[in-house]
């Protein structure tokens, strides 16, 4: 039995590996869960899987939760060594994630949370040699690098839940990576792939809603319009894989069959493929370095994406066009910039995509807003405090270009 | 610096083997060279490679060997301790391929003879621990599980060459078999993809041997034109990575850029990509674990078969059609039988084969040749010397069937 704590367990991804626990209850034991504000789910999610230590986004959420889990009899210890089926914490705040990470009994903790809210219960973790499923993206973008030196000090496993960076992992297969020539991650294209960019310009928030693939949130699938999705992803698979950003390329695969490739040295290339289903990398990355078995894989076909039944099936790549989708550009700079500059991408970006989701910034001002942003604020040398400096200084700058541009507009209409 | 030794290093594998060393020359040693009646090349390679240990075909071929070696300056020593770039000693026959293979001081032999000629002195070198790169195809499709069996209790690692092989040795990356829910290896589909049955039957030899993608000898083109070499293939996965064949797929890929996938029980599925060219697998068998770095394979596109400067790239995959392509559902037939049937089924073909390139037995006999062998020589249990009988009696009812076919042809004619 393993032992889980889950940060950020009533979203997307906290759903999910809550869905492929239950079905392997033979493997995973349920030992923290830590959400914010869902507080109803939360007290669910407790009731079902008996975790030890519990946190809610604030005191009142941990309040309420209390009241919840009395309501549906499950006792709560004032102590870490109350009654095994017993939920012996009830936390909150940062001081919860910090227990559910590190104070739960965890061998892997699966980092989840959206934003910065979790860095320092994910640094506690790592330092103390606990595995971590990494799916906080702002995390990996913002310290990366810090992350990595700290696990590689502590001997933590840092098991990515992205699928393209699980396919990576997975490919890589802990070869050194001096015998990497370049990875390859691909990118379903988004909604926008097929349009010109004046077209693209005006695009609404239900345009940019309309994915092919992935079901994802609203953030991450505006992201996939703009391709700053793989933008992150590229900064991200570049601070955990080790590798400048030269070495690691996208390629645009509609299907999202294929999720990633290692170019080998030697002129062999791995690449790895699956459903577009999230419970995939994530079930590897909580049974890592063992693979679950609760399914049966064996069609040749399906597994190189083809249709049950079918007698045939492809796979096409298609090199991204840089110049329709500037955000991924944006990306490589900020790599190349390197220090606090990915944190200010990152930040600037999501203040730019909730401007789109108000209405007040139109889709093709979002690069704008993040190469402003970056211009303005720059980078600097990479440490936890630089993070949280760049990240608001980010912030700041991409609100005064929104407000700008919404006067602009509204100073037109 | 790695010693390698080469069984067959005059025949297609063993040149392509020591190209890829000439290219790597501070990685790799050649400590030991045989070849059977190619004494000229094998002379010239000796100058070139200078190993301690050569072996000829026969004592006639020994003889010749040593005129051409003393007439190009080459001094022979009659012991194991003389000077560092002299060979050391000429030897011939099965006690030459012995003394190549474990007097030579090798790390690895590069088993890459035809036929049965070569299997004691692997063995041996087996059982003294030595890593044995694959490319006899006879000798894993006969008694690849023997061979599994010893190199599993001397520790020697077999690594495999061919490009399929490879592929999943590469994908599976150590993982344990009963986390692998099945492997696909891919086909070409040879010339006759496109082909209905009754076209097939009386293709020519010339027909045969436009292959699409790969160069081969004449026996592996004709082999791919029955898809027998990939019949051959899947008893050879199945014996090398312990799975049977139900978990052992072909699909046909046109374009032979993916060589194989492996699908894991948790749904993710791992594949291997690579251009159609040996020197990439015979490579990595030789490098292993580490892998050789001489060329920058950067492009993404052409990781994934673009080509360069391309835009886009596809990879197709199709069911194969054992209804045309017999010698595939025969493969799966001896397989299931076990014992020594791969054996009888391997031997029959090449008897078929060399019928059908002599005009002694049409293309769309070639299956019925083989499987009226496998239904009369029949299935004994598995040994060394088992394999000898049924590759023995396997080779005298097929050629009872070919001179069956050819008395009936002269009869008809």
């Amino acid at each position: 039995m393993k032992r889980v704590a889950i940060l950020g367990s009533t979203g997307s991804i906290g759903r999910q590996a809550l869905d492929v626990i239950a079905r392997h209850p033979e493997r995973f034991e349920v030992v923290g869960l830590a959400a914010g504000r869902n507080v109803e789910l939360l007290a669910d999610q407790i009731a079902r899987f008996r975790p030890r230590v519990v946190s809610a986004g604030d005191s009142a959420g941990a309040t309420e939760l209390a009241v919840r889990l009395d309501a549906a009899g499950l006792r709560i210890h004032g102590s870490l060594f109350g009654k095994d089926r017993d939920v012996e914490r009830i936390a909150h705040g940062a001081d919860g994630l910090h227990a559910v990470a590190c104070e739960s009994g965890a061998e892997i903790v699966l980092a989840a949370t959206d934003g910065a809210v979790a860095f320092d219960a994910v640094f506690a973790a790592v330092d103390r040699g606990i595995d971590i499923a990494l799916a906080n993206k702002e995390l990996i973008v913002a310290a990366g690098e810090l992350l990595v030196e700290h696990a590689r000090r502590s001997g933590a496993n840092l098991l990515p839940v992205d699928s393209e960076h699980s396919a990576i992992f997975q490919c890589l297969a802990g070869a050194p990576r001096d015998r990497v020539a370049a990875i390859v991650l691909t990118a379903s294209g988004g909604p926008f792939w097929e349009r010109r960019r004046e077209e693209m310009a005006d695009a609404t928030v239900a345009d940019a809603l309309a994915h092919p693939t992935w079901q994802m949130g609203v953030k991450n699938t505006i992201d996939s319009a703009t391709l700053m999705n793989k933008g992150l992803e590229v900064i991200e698979a570049s601070k955990l894989f080790g590798l400048p950003g030269g070495q690691v390329h996208v390629l645009v695969h509609r299907t999202s069959v294929a999720h990633g490739f290692v170019v080998f040295t030697d002129g062999n290339v791995v690449g790895q493929l699956a459903s577009p289903d999230m419970r995939l990398p994530i079930g590897y990355a909580l049974a890592y370095p063992d693979r679950l078995t609760d399914r049966r894989f064996t069609d040749p076909l399906a597994a190189v994406g083809g249709e049950t039944g079918a007698a045939a099936t492809t796979l096409s790549f298609q090199r991204p066009d840089l110049e329709r989708f500037p955000c991924l550009r944006l990306a490589y700079d900020a790599l190349a910039l390197g220090g606090t500059a990915p944190a200010v991408v990152s930040a600037a970006n999501e203040v730019a995509v909730n401007a789109f989701v108000a209405g007040d910034l139109r889709f093709g001002h979002i690069a704008a807003c993040i190469e402003t942003t970056l211009n303005r604020v720059g980078s600097t040398k990479l440490s936890l405090e630089a993070v949280r400096d760049a990240d608001r200084a980010a912030r700041d700058a991409a609100s005064t270009f929104v407000a700008e541009r919404t006067e602009g507009t509204s100073k037109r209409a």
